[in-house]
């Protein structure tokens, strides 16, 4: 199903989301305006927003109150992916250079915490403390998710633990805050709650499952980001940690890790893309996918319950 | 006065936040702990802190959501000093070295995030709604403050009008939100809240103005940094705002700025040494603190505003 349709009950939500969004990239001092325009305006798919926008509308509900979280989970987004961007000194996001690359990382880091202000006020206007407590513990998490120590990891048993932790922090910690704060502002019951921080997390977490499959088998033209890029930055993802399960001893590979000496990437990365290691991955995303829909089932039937299940089809399925 | 006779009548709150301080450093990863008590454990003056604690003793309060308050404040502050030396690649503060320098950029951009994030926290746990929101504009105006577009500033007439804005976004803005959110917070008249923001704002402006002069007057081993670094930076203070009002043709200062040539670092800066530069600048300062002590009659007579009193004066007569 396009995403068009999934976000057929929302449409009126997202609209006003987008709304703020532009409402907050119009500012007096032109340089600020070009940058928030810059981040915020940039096609992305505004699943996040749309989450919270869906987990919102089980039980009685403000609109005004679910688009101003939205809002705020779609800056908090924003402002993370301006930070990452920097600390990794990425060059691109989605085909477009990124902020830190057009202006330097010093305006990246005041543009994200702008961004965070932003995100934060937009929680605050929610007047709800469970919900912006969720916001500031989410802001925690994703933060402290990257300042671990480095562990050295050919640690093959814990890898695949590791992974999941990480890209708990990293991402599916945002898409459950979104669920879970869309819930709360809309004064859901306890169980719907509950229910929807699972769904967050499982969506989450086939979300970059899927992501990760694709940076090795997604077109560059489509991903706006060569095939491999994590894999030559040394970030040991899905795909690869599997591989090295299946062939702990291919010295090509854990050579290339070891050493990153870059003239063995396409290689390793062919290696990487064997299809039985590729399927295998997803397949465990669709055991995350398995359980988000499975946590909908306390939930009551509704066109919101069904966009749910279609998003994180949608999100198994899609291409970049 | 010495600040530790200032701070007698909030010991007791001041001792909570250090607690508060302590406990944000004392976290399971090994490495954010040793970052967070680098930055936490630098022996500050905590004079924001204090200054919510102060503001909050006029009326009813509960010191538990006060030292939250209080906590939240430092934090904020924190998190910007670690931003700041960052965007600045500032290599030493208090004469310490910073994160930026110790660990690199990356890291301290996202230790900026988790204070940030721990700062909301505690800003969250008061519950109270409209100090959440203070919170949320204060670091709105402190990131915007950096980023409006650097305007080319030969225009003498508007150089104090824009050094006065700047430093009110940098600095002063986050005294006003530390003695507004103690009087929020202790659920105090609209008109005392409003006299708070008055003395937090001027004394924020005397703080900035004396550091601005230090900069020019301190000795390199009690700031912790060279005399005239603000200029050796290009960035345009106080002093030299009013030297070039008085000495609008004077070359070498003038050129100096212009071309930054640091051979003559060292003859500009005694230029704006010219001890009727710096007395002017002081009574410019004594200004605020006779506008900051002004807003103080509309509060009751009480300890606080004795404390108060005498930590505006203590700012005026620092010596780092």
């Amino acid at each position: 199903m396009e995403l068009s349709s999934i976000y057929e009950p929302i449409r009126e939500g997202l609209a006003e989301v987008e709304k703020n969004l532009a409402a907050t990239a119009n500012v007096d001092s032109p340089f600020l305006a070009r940058l928030l325009k810059h981040v915020l305006q940039n096609g992305g798919k505004r699943i996040r927003p749309a989450l919270t926008l869906l987990a919102g509308k089980f039980y009685e509900f403000d609109l005004k109150l679910l688009v101003s979280m939205a809002t705020a989970v779609e800056l908090l987004h924003t402002a993370t992916l301006v930070h990452d961007d920097t600390v990794d000194k990425s060059i691109t996001r989605r085909g477009k250079p990124t902020v830190n690359s057009l202006w330097g990382g010093a305006k990246a880091v005041l543009l994200g915490d702008y961004l965070f202000a932003k995100a934060a006020t937009f929680a605050a206007s929610t007047e709800n403390i469970r919900a912006i407590k969720v916001f500031a513990q989410t802001l925690t998490t994703i933060s402290s998710g990257e300042l671990h120590e480095t562990v050295a990891t050919f640690d093959l048993k814990r890898m695949r633990e590791h992974y999941y932790q990480w890209i708990g922090a990293k991402t599916a910690c945002l898409f459950v805050a979104a669920a879970e704060s869309g819930a709360i502002v809309s004064q859901s019951p306890e169980e719907a709650i509950s229910a929807l921080r699972d769904y967050g997390y499982n969506l989450g977490m086939a979300f970059q499952l899927i992501d990760d499959i694709l940076d090795f088998t997604g077109k560059e033209v489509e991903m706006g980001k060569p095939v491999g890029a994590d894999l030559s930055q040394g970030t040991l993802t899905l795909p690869t940690i599997l591989f090295l399960e299946h062939y702990p001893d291919d010295s090509l590979v854990r050579d290339f890790i070891g050493k990153m000496d870059m003239k063995n990437l396409k290689l390793a990365i062919e290696r990487i893309q064997e299809p039985s290691i590729l399927k295998e991955c997803f397949n465990l995303a669709s055991d995350f996918r398995n359980r988000a829909v499975k946590s909908l089932e306390k939930l009551p039937e509704s066109s919101s319950r069904q966009a749910l299940i279609a998003l994180v089809d949608y999100s198994l399925q899609r291409r970049m």
